[in-house]
């Protein structure tokens, strides 16, 4: 992919001032509830980057309402409302609205979304898949007429659209190489779903990181959790501290199967990271809430959210994007307290 | 409100199994991920509460689809998608599909999302109103094509249309009394924009509780706070801890900007409950993650939802339910560790 000048949204105004993207939407407006100083601070920066407010005004002026659709597992997940943020902020850019609907990860809603989503007229679809869907046929309406598709995070080989992911294998493998080089003799993995992409490439890195370093690879320390939820993290915890030779560091597919793990090592009295490293994934709010803070893998979700939108709106400062390719993007390892055992506890571990 | 027999969902099996919805719907299939065990647990109570599979499935086969919208402030909020998927839950038990667009708590957005979803040929629509708007002219082409329209927790008395709301006065009072009641004597509040009902009902119950126990009521430790988000509450932590007479309980309109406030008097080395008592809005999952665990106010958010959903497809079964009405729902006091000085705290403070 060529780099573009990347234009600056409200939401790079916000991280870069330590503000919420409201504030900076309200002090551009000279709203009279946001502070002189905030106001100045903003208007600065927007001016020094060359912020552009996007043309959704202008398109509702022009009385011309052209809408793309996002079909999603379910949107309380952080990682999921951050790609819609995404696609939002490429859509409204191009003066185009965005509708959006959850399969809740059920085959039969996705379908009925689908539907819904054709017959209200849509311009465009991103589609994250649902974890039951194995059939594809409800998308081929899209296709037949000539609607731009695109898949983004849980994609599928079987239509040939636009797919955005992440390099999920990569991911694993940096995660528990992370925990390896950390001491960890024993690493579990608190694994998704293995038929979706996402969580079966996220389980062979964590398998290719143990062989890389000559580490044995014991079943027992392998889990399938269908749902990945707060709950059954809470029940495999129980399960993998009770082992006989209980793992002394845990990857997990995501950050609310980790944080279940950290409570439940709380609880019954192991010390993280010394006699159990964690590390998750997504980079949740919740991993800064967590004590100790969790380590875990970032997604660049908002940039998955732009890209997908840019492919269906073929956007008109991104031409080098064409159809039925793959945009791969890079995660990043974010190491805090619950995985650093060197630092925490600075004697070997045997 | 008439009561009815509440038909059960899966939403409600899974609570009571404490398993995720999506193990409900997939034990129901007889899905190959989960045991046995589970599966027969599910069935047996699936077949005990006489639960009733929704009609999504079989909308989908006489392939007429029929949809309602929904506009909200941010996906991201859990209040917020508990809500969604209330009016998700009712709907799809009629048949009906569920579309949901964000407002950033944006007016123009705002407008774009009624306009996206008015030229889309919704059947419905629920609104909660975003933080800036207070014109409401793009809801008057739904009045006038005679398509319902249902505000719900951010209403607005300008518009003759249904609403569904809780009581955040009392909500507000109950909070401050229980703080009271605990023996803190300088109680701040961290609230939001006082434009929108919700935050100025709460503002109202915390002022009236401070008079009816003849408690001084002072400007310093009063706050508005328009975003409610992390960064501002530790903002105005700061601002409160540095007070020369500093506040020893504080009640946030939210539960983002309470976690904000805990996690700013740990680093301040501030004991919470014993030196400051905390209470926030809304029960988000994060209140039982953040060390001491936070007291709080639940909404019935899923209900809500449910209501909004049901007054806008006049459901069959909720007859009693007429236009233009206002339902009121309880809110519930949750007392956890972090105002609970008197149970960590048994000698009195003064």
């Amino acid at each position: 992919m060529k780099k573009n000048n990347k234009e600056i949204t409200i939401y790079d105004i916000a991280k870069e001032l330590n503000v919420s993207p409201s504030t900076v939407s309200r002090a551009l407006k000279d709203h009279h509830s946001i502070g002189k100083k905030t106001k100045k601070a903003v208007l600065k920066l927007a001016q020094e980057r060359g912020y552009q407010p996007n043309t959704i005004a202008a398109s509702l002026r022009s009385n011309k309402t052209t809408t793309i659709g996002v079909i999603i597992s379910w949107i309380n997940k952080p990682f999921i409302s951050s790609m819609i943020s995404g696609v939002e902020i490429a859509a409204n850019k191009a003066g185009y609205n965005v509708i959006i609907s959850q399969s809740h990860d059920n085959y039969e809603h996705e379908v009925a979304n689908a539907q819904a989503l054709f017959a209200s007229r849509i311009q465009g679809l991103v589609v994250s898949l649902a974890m039951e869907t194995t059939n594809y046929d409800h998308f081929q309406q899209f296709v037949q007429k000539n609607i731009p598709l695109v898949f983004v995070d849980r994609v599928t080989e079987e239509l040939n659209a636009d797919k955005v992911i992440i390099d999920n294998f990569l991911a694993g493998f940096k995660a528990t190489e992370h925990l390896i080089q950390e001491g960890c003799k024993r690493i579990a993995h608190i694994g998704g779903a293995q038929h979706r992409n996402v969580y079966r490439e996220r389980r062979e890195g964590y398998l290719a990181a143990l062989k890389q370093y000559n580490m044995e690879i014991n079943e027992d320390y392998i889990i399938e959790n269908p749902a990945l939820s707060s709950e059954e993290g809470h029940r495999e915890s129980e399960y993998l501290m009770n082992l006989p030779n209980r793992p002394d560091g845990v990857f997990c597919a995501n950050d609310t199967s980790a944080v279940s793990v950290i409570q439940y090592a709380r609880k019954a009295g192991i010390k993280v990271p010394q006699e159990l490293a964690v590390i998750g994934f997504n980079n949740d709010p919740v991993t800064t809430i967590i004590d100790p803070p969790l380590s875990t893998v970032t997604h660049p979700a908002i940039e998955m959210g732009k890209l997908a939108a840019m492919q269906v709106l073929g956007y008109k400062e991104h031409k080098e994007i064409v159809r039925s390719q793959t945009i791969v993007l890079e995660t990043e390892l974010l190491i805090r307290e619950s995985s650093s055992r060197k630092k925490y506890h600075p004697t070997p571990i045997v």
